[in-house]
Parts: structure tokens; sequence; C-alpha cells
């Protein structure tokens, strides 16, 4: 008999399990059972009331999805308002919202780069810059991680149009992008730059504008910015910021922007409400990376190998994917939740523990939390 | 002086605006002043009050957004639930639900394509498919629009891994893909199905359980069906329904899955609860094909060129893009808003009005949309 169009699935299941890999959901209860240094909800803002409160208005003012794309029925006026807020908060001249921080990026790419670009893309660069290099039909050349030198040398070997996009705080890693430096080696070159903020944003620079504000590329006319909702601002979706006439190319082209359904108005209420709390307490920001540092100082004197971080993420080696997952099962028992990276997640095929700090967890909670991590560590 | 990184934008705006392509937002105020015949709403629970008060619920229970990917923090038992409800609504075995329609056909094409796999794509398909089928890096062999003989022809031809990926219901001109007759083709190579029903589900076949079930297909061990949830449910999200192992394999490798922050609590609330009330209420399906059956008889009568629908979607040819914007324009100063589609948007480059019939269009509505749309229109 043939053999069914799916049975290529079961063997690469085998592999999988072999090398330790597999994946499985885990839905979580309403009311949280763990300690949670393993979402990327930053500022604690997922849950606070005015954000809630704002989400659900939304819903019942605009309806509980917008009913078309942007181009159609999809633009209300809270995601003009939106818009219009970020882009300010950020010092850009404009801004675009998207669904996710994911269609963000592969609008940002392919809008921007297309057949006669070229792309230099760091190599510890996120999935979604990843993919967006790959649909922008580029030329796409990968530059070791965080290197202006190299990204300069690739830049002066090629005429015509170009970008250089680089994530500004690494998921994996939590280091930061030498955005400046970056910069400059894309305007000696005539390039464009393009920034992924999606740790940065909320948590980075003054009052959490962002990576590229902190380098001073604020409203740069050769510098675009990616951002999500879904993490500092609690919410869901993304943003595109920059030039006016790069926003209105978004408007005209970006395939994931005409062609996919506008942001619900719940999540659009969300980020806003989410934004304005930001604004007014920026103490939130600094909260955030302190606790960061904390987990990074503790965990280091413990005898653990940690990154040190420059925003939320604090990144903790483990020496295969078995004893990671083990170690995260293990922090679980004991109530808290972190995140665990494997290959294909992991630039560099080293598994580690991704912890998150949070602006919102207490100094037991952070305490407990370095105890838990410290007592379940694989031996070295 | 070095040009700036974005001076060729600037000529690419000159050249669209001589093509009369250029886009323009227009955010629209929370309460209607205009008919919807351009919405994706077709059953009309956008703003059902047991859906606009499911996404509030579920934002106050649940967060505003979901704090992570679903495999970090990202999946909630509203997240489970929708799955479960989604896949026994649809015969489906599994069902896997992302933040967009766009990103669930992103990952079925990604996870089940690939570099060895053939991907035979219906020459009318929707954006996403076709960006999914350029990051799957499959071969990829476009095909005459709904034209099975010649999937077979194609099939034929290749040893390996292969799937024919098609819309159910196309999105520009609203007819139905021959699924019944595509899966026979599939299966006498031993080729997948994948179907994107956006425009089926909720709307074609019993109940609105959409293209696939209609077909005889719910079930089938070789077809893979997609559908978003910010159509027919009024909420946002997409889901990718098939057999476990399909699913449990998306879970393991589609990147636009792991990568991507889980669809916002609000929109899994708002699906769900749309989804029972279509259980609840299958009429709701057979009141939108009445009303696009309607639209298309009295417009036809009128002299207009008018695709016969399918499903919700009514097309009528416009002489050329200019036509089509001023004829929208004039639609909308007469209270009615209907979609206008372009150039990229169209396949073959012809402009359209683009109606979208709607379960909850009073017979009123319907007819004083007929007369809008007849007394606007422009001379043949
Ligand atoms: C660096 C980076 N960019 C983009 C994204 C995608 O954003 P979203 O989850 O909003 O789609 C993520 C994470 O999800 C990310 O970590
Ligand atoms: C045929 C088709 N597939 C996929 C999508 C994408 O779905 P979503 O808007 O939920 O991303 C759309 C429309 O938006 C569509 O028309």
């Amino acid at each position: 008999m043939r053999p069914d169009a799916f049975d290529w699935i079961d063997e690469e299941r085998v592999l999988r399990e072999k090398a330790g890999l597999v994946r499985a959901l885990r839905p979580r209860p309403a009311v949280a059972t763990l300690t949670d240094l393993a979402g990327n909800d930053y500022l604690g803002l997922a849950r606070h009331p005015a954000v809630t409160g704002a989400a659900a208005d939304a819903a019942r003012r605009w309806g509980a999805g917008a009913t078309g794309s942007r181009l159609v029925t999809g633009s209300t006026e809270l995601h003009a308002a939106l818009e219009t807020e970020l882009a300010r908060f950020c010092g850009a001249e404009a801004a675009l919202v998207f669904s996710s921080g994911y269609t963000a990026n592969l609008a940002a790419l392919t809008a921007l780069g297309g057949p006669q670009a070229l792309i230099v893309s760091d190599a510890a660069n996120h999935a979604s810059l990843i993919d967006g290099c790959r649909l922008s039909r580029a030329r796409t050349e990968v530059v070791p991680h965080a290197d202006p030198a190299s990204v300069r040398t690739v830049l002066a070997g090629h005429r015509g149009r170009a970008l250089m996009v680089t994530d500004s705080v690494f998921s994996v890693d939590g280091d930061a992008a030498p955005l400046a430096e970056l910069a400059r080696a894309c305007r000696e070159h005539g390039a464009a730059l393009v920034v992924d903020d999606a740790h940065g944003f909320g948590v980075v620079g003054e009052g959490g504008r962002g990576g590229p504000a902190d380098a001073g590329l604020a409203g740069a006319a050769d510098v675009v910015t990616t951002v999500t909702l879904s993490k500092s601002l609690g919410s869901q979706g993304g943003a595109v910021l920059g030039p006016a006439r790069v926003i209105d190319h978004l408007v005209n082209s970006a395939r994931t922007f005409i062609f996919d359904t506008a942001l619900a108005p719940a999540a659009t209420g969300a980020a806003l409400a989410a934004l304005r709390l930001l604004r007014e307490e920026p103490e939130r920001a600094a909260r955030v990376r302190e606790a960061a540092a904390f987990l990074h100082r503790r965990l280091t004197a413990a005898g653990l190998q940690v990154a040190p971080p420059d925003a939320a993420v604090v990144s903790v080696r483990a020496p295969s994917p078995q004893a990671a997952v083990r170690w995260a099962a293990d922090c679980r028992a004991a109530g808290l939740a972190v995140g665990c990276f494997r290959p294909p997640s992991v630039p560099d095929g080293v598994s580690r523990l991704r912890l998150t700090a949070r602006g919102d967890l207490t100094g037991r909670q952070l305490d407990d939390a370095v105890e838990v991590i410290v007592r379940t560590a694989p031996a070295a």
C-alpha cells in the first residue's frame, strides 16, 4: 500500500525523541500557581487593572475583532491613537501597528529589502528577522554577532540599496547590540539600520524609551525600529516606527500589513493603556533592570554561568538539552516557572535556562527564585 | 552629499501615484456611520454581546496578553478549550491556535513543506499562502486556478514528499475550490492537501462547518485545514486543524508558532464564544449565503459583472483602478462601505469592488446597498 502523506512526520518524531528535543504544550490555569520568571510581561502590566480594564472596554466599545485588514475596515481611531502615542513616546516620526511583532518584522524587511537589496543580518537575530530576510528575497549576508567591523566590511563591498538588521537586546542571551556603532557603520555606507527593539522597548533607556532612543537614534532619518506590544506592554501585537515616508511605504506595500486582519481592539486598547502607565511611571523600567542585575549577581556568585544582562533577560547555561529540561522541571516542581531554550531555539546549540526579570517581583520572590535555581542546578 | 538611505521610497511613491495605486488609512469611529459591506465579520458576531462580553471577561480573568510564546507561558486552559472545540466542530483530530490566520498559514506550509518537498499552489491563492510557499524553501509549482488536471500532471512528474495548497473560497472572487476533486488528485499521488478555509469556515457547509467538511474531507488523514478566527468568528487569530501527528509536528517545528507570542486571552475567549454561538445557531451560516446570492442576483440583473458567489464574498468588476476607487468613494458618500481591490491585491490585475454579505444585514439594508452600487456604477 502507498504510504500515507504524513508518514515522514513519525520518523522525525522518533529523531526528536532521541535528541531530547520533544516539546509539549502545558496549558496554565487562570490563577497562577507558580512564580513567573519565564514570561515576557517585563513591567507586570498584563494583569494591571488599568490594562485589562482598557482591553475589556475596547472589546465592548469597538467589537471583539477589527473585522478586516487595516486598509479595508480594520483601522479604528483606537489604532490611530496608539500609533500616534507610540511614535511620540519613542521620538519617531510615525508608527504602524501590526497583529504581532512577528508580522511587523516580516513587513519591515520585505518592504525595505527586496531582490535588489542587500540585508546584513546579525548571526543571533530572532527567528522573525531571519524569516523576514528570507521572504524579502534580498541577498542576505549573515555577520558575526555584535560585530560592527564585519558590518562595515560587508557594506563596503556592496553598491546599491542596503540595510543592516539587528535585535536591540538579544532574546536568548539578553545582551545589547552596539546600536550607536552599527548606525555609524550604516551611515558611512548610505545603508539603513533596522532595529528589533522587542526586548528593549519598555526596559532600556530613560523611562523605557528603548534601545534606539538610548543610543541617540530617536527620530533618525535612516533608522527603523520594530517593537512588540506583547512583552513590556503586556498585550499582543507589534509596531514599526520610523520616518513618515517609510511608514507610508509599508502601508502601500507590506504584505503582512495589507493582507492581515488588523489587531483586535482589546489588544490595541490594552497596549495604549500600558503605554500611558509606562509614561506616567517611568521608574517601572528601572525596576526591571535592577531585578535582572540582582539575579545575575546572585547566580554568578553561586557559581552558575550567567550572561551579564543588558535588559530583562537573564540567561543561564545548562550542560545539555536533557539537563536543561530536567532543571526547568525541578524549578517548576519547586514553584518557579523558568524558560528552557534548546535547539533549534538557540543560535549556538547551547541549551539554557532563560529567566526574565519583572519589575513587579518582590525582593522575597527574587530571593526565593535564586535559592530554587541554585539548589536544582545540575552538577557542573 | 550621499543620498539618504530611504530616498528610493520617494521614487516608488511617485510611480504609485501615477498608477492610481496609492493607499491611505481611514480610521473609523466606534459608532458606525456606514452600512458595512466591506468587512469580513460574516456572521455579525464581532459586536455580539456574548462575544464582546467573553473578550472582556477573558482579559480580566487571564490578563491582557498571553505573556509569552505558547511553549513558554502563553498556553492557557482557554487556548486548550478553543483548540478542543474547534477540532470537534470541524471533525478534525486536533487543532492549534495562532496569533493570526497569516502566521497559521506560514506555519502549515513551512512545517509541512521544506527543501525536500514539492508544493503545488493554486494561482489565485492568498498572499499568506504564497509567502508560506516562499518561506518553506520547497520547490513551488503554481498551477492554473481551480484546475485539478494540472495538479495531477505536476504531482505525476514528482517523486517524494508533496503537498497541494489552495484557498477553500478565494478571497477576491469568492469562488470555491474543487476540494473533493483536488483531494482525489492528491491521494492518487500520496500528496497531502492543505486547505485555507478562511472564507469558508462559518459560512460554507452544514452549520458553517467549512469547505473541507462540505467536501467530505473532515477528519481525513491526508488533509490539513487552516482557518482564521478574524472573519466568521469576529475575533482575531488563526488555527491549523488536522491529524494529531501533524499538530504535534507544528508544535515542535513551526517557527511562527514557537517564536511568536500566543494569541491574547481576549481574542481567544471571543473566538470560543463565537464558535459556541455558531454551533447553537447553525442557521447563521445559511443566512450569509442567502444574502450573497441576493446581491449577486440583483446586481447581475442590473447589468453589472458579478462573479457567482460560493460563500460571502461578492466580487464586482470595475473598468480600472481609478474607476474602482471612485466607485467605492461614491458608495461611501452614500453611506455604504464596500471593499476596493486593486493591484497588487488582485491576482489578475483586474480591479474590483469587493462586497461581503453578512448574516445580520436586513432586507432593507441589502435593497439600499444594491440601489447605491447600481446608481454609482461607472459607465461600462
Ligand atoms: C526579538 C523578538 N522579535 C520579535 C518577536 C515577535 O514578537 P511577537 O511575539 O509579538 O510576535 C519576539 C518574540 O516573540 C522576539 O523575542
Ligand atoms: C484566504 C485568507 N487566508 C488567510 C488570511 C489571513 O488571516 P488573518 O487576517 O487572520 O491573518 C486572510 C485574510 O486576512 C485570507 O483572506
